[in-house]
């Protein structure tokens, strides 16, 4: 069977930010807490460099799972955004459905908390539908790697593809000369090990 | 090929413990035995809270294998329980087979030890059968972490679903608002670091 | 420079816990959390069955850093608890110390939350005034391995002795045969693998 | 695609050690050196007490690779034996096919050093022709975790069965009323663990 | 659905290395830096023997990723060499498509860093053109074994073949006699393991 | 002995960041760059907090071990700043000695890349000379944890205080009513899942 | 203060064999069983080899902790065998301490189960008491690694010596010329890696 | 008690190479194979920059232990060098200990295969004579890392610094200026990581 590269394509891609909210991230134990941060920040970054649809929901976030992450919130003020009254799978929910549907968008780029459940779930339901579905497994955290492997295997026999923020970013950018200044910039902030090659270049270029 | 999303569905599904006995127990080595433990009888406790129908089966429970875990066993007193004279594979058992398929259920959520022989085996065999089956991975434990992995590759590859019981429960529950308490005492009886959430937000809130 | 031993004993230990409080539980990451509040309840269950003094504390439980874990409060209702209004080293609070003093106890059984912190600096300001410390290693946790480690290597060079909750109820117990029975059920509650095993012992026992 | 349970059986199924030299053992890191001689010895017994043909393989003895480990050797004086004087992938020496293809055997248990070329190469060439491969894992070594995990994913994607030796024995013994003793036995020689549990039980049991 | 097993060929096949550049090589973290080297100079070493047609690309090499590897980049003079102005996916670079299918070679083995990025698109897109493609797992880095992990996962599913430098130049060689002296020489510089064992051989051998 | 307890106090330490440079932070292995990063800058944030002394000092900025990482040396424009001609150990260095002494300051807090050397050897001089020696473990870093761990068993064989960044703020902080708004931001930054707790805690209270 | 070296020597050396019982085996979760198992045997042909005198003791072998592991006590039938009534300190029991004094050795070798308790305890016991003690670490275990970390830390204070089982052989016979082939064969015995070098050379060797 | 800090110096050092023999090797299971032959071909490396004193032993090198490591033997063809007829520890090796002696050296810089006993036994053997001895960690192996952490505890107690092969160069090398060149290209020779950031340096210097 040939296989089909549909390639992630900023103008056919949207992005679901599931219940990255504060008390559930003291759930996330497969990522270090400032790796996860970073790599959640990172994606939030790509999405707005490339102008890309922007989902937000949260599952009850009036009681212990707690608010939004600010910074996530923030930066999307205008998204559409879901509080849940009750539904686990956000495709349950049917405003946030009518919305994914709203964007127009046949790529959906997920990342939740937790990785089995808020994750694989609509990914799952996505899929069902049609959706090519791209989780971004760095960005999505659980309780351990038993569980986050299991997860992604169940995710991977459905359909969905693994890919992580800096494949999405690199994989929607094409080419550096799209914008070398600002994509530059995106990864700068987000991969220390990269900003670090680029001020010990910087530093022996010749002052103009 | 579109892949087609079957849920758990608390009408639909069973819950099988297969060989969950005390001697068997110390065979586990891809958990710690306290997060065993804690896995497993969440799972119990979601098998009960959706009322799920349960089997229960051990495998020489005379001999070093020892007797099923007390604790799975009170909990279902009433269940069908089937101590296998010698069949590994509890599939090859014909009362047990027979239980089974008198669920109706065509959703088979099994757990046992250990994973690559009591778990693979009757999930294999349900498979060829037509049933759904749902391998719950972290509540199986087996010899080593290798040897887990290839047990759930072989799974993966004959179409079993890989869950941990998390999300088993929240798949199963669909929406908080079927039962938010009930729920939720689940969850915070085996995540001590959802409970902690709880607490801390129980904390601030006003009291009445 | 010879050795001297001196034991745990149950007429010279107090038991110390300082900050297992619900919010700081979330930056436990040295453990899985159902180790550590496994580890937890058993040091709780061990300084009840040996009917030591024990001193709870905290540290702005009002704030985010959340109430002291119920568990550990209920089960010492009657015991000294110092809600420290701002001093980090508990020792530092002299209400704390005072307390401690009155026990007449000279050996100091300390756990905590984190390690590196608020066991690390009470544990080093006790030993200056020449009490013995039991730092119990597996119910203090912290944020990561690395420091662990080297809070580990700083007390340890202090003179503290670091021991795990089964040294410390073994140590204590001296001799099974002064409550086989009370031990026993304190080990069984808290060691899944030693239950397991008593359980198969008991199942081949001929009924009486 | 319904799924075919084809189990091992053990009037269809033969044994294949390829290349288990004394040289190439000291390749082998991604298990510890006892852990991985007890697997190869444990398969070994399980081939000889369920009396499955076994043809033994080798490459280039005579030179570093050194002689296949005499323990196997020894336990198959019989088992038709090829040196192979160069071909790297076994399926490509027609001595060792006719062999394998006079057995009359559709099932192919296969172990080998190195996993990534002296197992998963005949295990392809096998795929190709029609034979049923069950690769043993635990049985199989080569220089690290990551060129394993990589060669067990390819040989999977090529229909692959992944299984580890007790997986390998109990699904050929099915009963164990088959032969309780000597089934008892080949697993108390090669699971310490098993053996200890055994041994706790029949201290127990009244004296005859 | 039977399995076709189209072996590495060295009349079939070419090899792509893809971003090996000096300031890349820091974000590999996935493998050790001598393990990395020593894997990426073996692969080379490995195509020269088998005198495989090469082609060598690099990223914005004058910037901060930095020249490509002057080992590589050495032993290969007269390969085709691409200094992207900018296309991430080296497959989006028209030259090098063209200097690709100009070699007439089905089979692509493919190395580059990071995997998830300059190995995974590549791959995806030959994949898709219908080539047989080998990643070569242990001469492709990335940041850690999670993105590894997931790249390796997304890989597989399109259909690549996951293979080690190891097991590509045992199907290339296909038979020892083919060439002992040379292949050794290889095995021997890159496999301080096997190395040894061919010191410790020799040195045992009769003078001559 | 009786042990001393020389806490860190703000009135007699002053800190020292030893080669925190672009190039050599690609050297460092033995944490994760974003936790490397967010360690480093913790360290940096508490300097300032409470107004230590601090030196910063390079080894070769010219050549390829690039430049102060700038985020340290912006937030101490007016430090003393030694680029070593040479030295390998700091210490070796008059003038940096010389400013160390002309602080006043008894107690140092160390930290550089790479542990075994940068820091090790300034520690061992300086612990010679009879200051008190703070390590900084995880805002030092290294090729590898094994590396890592003889280092900080070297050090603490010859005196020195083994601590992270997180024991080094609260040591120096003694008591939060000093500054609770301000300590709580340092640490909000840099401890991201501190940072999840207090949005939670804000999010419940009532608002005035 | 200069350092002594008083070296293991056959002359002076005991052996204590403390609760290696069948059922407490199932609690070692820091090594595999088979390094365990067989890393225990090692240790008493050791003993056996060099005709140390050897104590055993046990905990409640009636009970659930299970007789001594029997080849222990089959190799050793004539040694002073103290079933120890309920102290869980060795040294507490005073026959057992008899006979240690009986032996006239100075030097103990102590294994057990577990590390934390049953070899910590009378470690310190007989330090305390001018014993020269080595703590045979591959030969005692216990619950996790962390527990094993800790005890060591706190027996290495008190002045045991760490070693390991191939440590104490290679002391103890001092020069291989002592009996090459005994001392050949112990080795090779339990050094699986090390009997393939010596099958590698006695293959090349020429037949007399 | 103050601390006095014996730097590394190249007039009082020699360096002792034992038991580096090709069998052995096979025994080190604690490195990597690249990374244990690329460390210990950088402390050769050293050792001939810094011209030090360097003694080469071997233990039973006509068995299968082998012949030392051809690298090491061939770069010091004029060194002397034991073949031990039977000495375990090199220490009671007469010649040996009178070469070590006639070197005038009192620092010794050791490593050896295997840590536990081969660089153990003369550390402490040199250490109660009053030298200063240095090991290097990462050019000493053994089995496995529970064996190298209890090994460097006993050393680290009897007053052995524990140091890395990078450490040791840079403490001997004192100042980058004694020889830039030199030194540097060590460095790059056996730190692939530190390679690349010169080739990365030197790719955008102007030619000159």
């Amino acid at each position: 069977m040939p296989f089909k590269y549909n390639r992630l394509d900023k103008d056919k891609a949207a992005v679901l930010f599931i219940d990255h909210q504060a008390g559930l991230l003291s759930l996330v134990r497969d990522y270090s807490p400032d790796d996860f941060r970073n790599n959640l920040l990172a994606l939030a970054d790509i999405t707005k460099f490339f102008k890309l649809p922007v989902i937000l929901t949260t599952s009850f976030e009036q009681g212990p799972n707690g608010p939004m992450v600010p910074e996530i919130k923030n930066m999307f003020p205008d998204a559409p955004y879901f509080a849940r009254p009750g539904q686990i799978n956000a495709w349950d929910n049917e405003d946030f459905v009518k919305a994914v549907k709203a964007t127009g968008r046949k790529q959906l780029i997920i990342a939740g908390i937790v990785t089995d459940v808020c994750v694989a779930f609509p990914t799952l339901s996505a899929l069902e539908e049609g959706f090519e579905v791209f989780v971004v497994t760095d960005c999505s955290g659980t309780f351990n790697t038993s569980v986050r492997d299991s997860a992604w295997l169940r995710m991977q026999n459905a359909g969905a593809q693994l890919v992580n923020w800096f494949a999405v970013g690199s994989e929607l950018q094409r080419d550096w000369r799209n914008d070398v200044q600002g994509f530059g910039k995106v990864l700068a902030d987000h991969l220390p090990q990269y900003a670090n090659l680029m001020q010990s270049y910087d530093s022996v270029q010749p002052k103009k």
